[in-house]
């Protein structure tokens, strides 16, 4: 899959974990970087990622990876982009790419676009792919491969440099969307921070309760409540950042969602069984819509291995 | 894995769907029964479970069916075991254990209870398992392994009935608790059908925007939105029914959701990044419970083929 030719000399990754690392395995795949520098706020982490390979040199800072770099990844969480940014900002070669995989980019901009030098290009992006995992060990080349990547470049951004940051991620396997930061705000409001909030929401409400007992909940998890624990195990830095660096779009999604359960709620206690029905039937429709745009697995229980047993043999 | 001896001569399964395929699956894995004998209201499914294999005679009516059967399962949604009792009261053996797979355990007693002749050994059963799926290619043997089934057996049922109901759910895979049927119901409540009515909520609230598309919502689903489609894929009949038949315990666990999520909304509109951070690494902790408890996968992403394309090739 190598291609003749790097489509940026220099690279720097800038935090080493899930993100940060599979970018760095799917450039090495495709043969996307001449050199990857990598820079992690933890020494284990930086000798770890320096191990596994994903990165051809670790940096004692920020500043020292980014310099000379071509292009520039923070790979941090939502609420450090602004102050990493002023950390490199001395550094950043002239002509650089900078960019980011924040799942918020209205705040990321207002937060980083201060500190970007004249003659660099900054343009925000938001890789759609991820696990619940997280730390150096997590990443892999194909978590980018048929999934979405959004960049939210301001307006007056160099259309080469655009572009050329569309064909590295390409390159790592995804599809690229260009799109306004507020509208997406407002649509990962809805269709990722707000799944992530009622996850972790209904975890908690599940483990708070007098009448069933924690180790109830866990016994019986396979009833449907563990689909929402693998969200809910997600990194709690990153998701603190992005609930408070995305609060408007996310209160006005959770404005909408708790009218509708409101209104469901209704529907159960007055026994109206067509209205259930007719929203439980709506409902399945979306879920094939995903598989068909190859978004989802079609494989039941998401392929879940049927017979995973507990991993030490207890039950 | 065949037993020398069947547990029950003959066994009727009344509805052959997800959880009635799987059982005749997974019986005939382990020679639990002599003979299986099936009903489903469709005369197309009757004949479909009958190619796979999964029973041995199929009947014109839940009366026939049941004739003669040591062991009769009812594998219908829970609205319908009521009526489904009623046709086949008449032709129950004296002796027969009756059961049933209803995610509902006190309604179910009530509905059932009333059309069990003397000498019938009723004892309702909910076994812990299921994909998105239905209908009669759903099924398979290995659904109910090292899952659990739990059994609501009413003060005064005969012992030695329960443990031979006991061993077949066994044979099946499954691991067997006996409990009071309210308490069942405000377990499920919280552990399955709380996550189901959310996922539901969810998805039709996701749909249903002005400012953003479905379209964007299908393609971005990868970023979360589409755990939640999974479980809001499932059954709507069955589902109704259970909405229906738990009301009491369903709007009690929904009461606790909506404050803790009302306090939740709170700390993002105050900017609590404290009261966040604390949910959200509680939850991860849950998280791995349930792994451990071996009641989940701890492949990332539920073993997701992360290289999944749209089945057409479509992007």
């Amino acid at each position: 899959m190598a291609e003749s030719k790097p489509i940026f000399e220099r690279v720097a990754v800038i935090g080493l974990g899930l993100i940060g690392g599979s970018i760095g395995h799917a450039a090495k795949r495709a043969g996307l970087a001449g050199h990857i520098a990598g820079y992690a706020r933890s020494g284990e982490t930086r000798v770890r990622a320096l191990e596994i390979g994903f990165i051809d040199s670790a940096h004692e800072s920020a500043a020292e990876a980014a310099k000379d770099a071509d292009l520039v990844i923070l790979c941090v969480p939502v609420g450090a982009l602004g102050s990493v940014t002023a950390e490199i900002e001395g550094s950043l070669k002239k002509g650089a790419v900078l960019t980011d995989a924040g799942s918020v980019k209205t705040a990321v901009i207002r937060d980083m676009g201060s500190h970007v030098p004249d003659g660099v290009h900054f343009i925000p992006g938001h890789p759609i792919a991820g696990t619940e995992e997280s730390g150096p060990d997590a990443g892999f080349a194909e978590l980018f491969d048929n999934r979405w990547c959004i960049l939210t470049p301001v307006p007056g951004t160099d259309k080469a440099a655009t572009e050329k940051l569309t064909r590295f991620w390409e390159g790592c396997g995804a599809n690229v969307d260009v799109m306004d930061s507020k509208h997406h705000d407002l649509v990962f409001a809805i269709v990722s921070h707000l799944p992530h909030l009622i996850a972790y929401n209904i975890v908690g409400t599940a483990t708070d309760l007098e009448k069933v007992t924690q180790s109830e909940v866990i016994k019986y998890a396979a009833s449907g409540f563990r689909d929402f624990t693998r969200l809910a195990a997600s990194d709690p830095t990153m998701w603190r950042d992005v609930f408070l660096n995305n609060r408007e779009a996310v209160l006005e999604m959770l404005g909408r969602f708790s009218e509708d359960l409101a209104s469901l709620q209704r529907a159960i206690r007055w026994g109206d069984g067509d209205a259930l029905f007719d929203l439980f039937t709506r409902t399945r429709a979306i879920r094939r819509s995903i598989v068909d745009a190859g978004q989802d697995t079609d494989v039941p229980n998401f392929g879940r291995d049927p017979t995973h047993k507990a991993p030490s043999g207890k039950k």
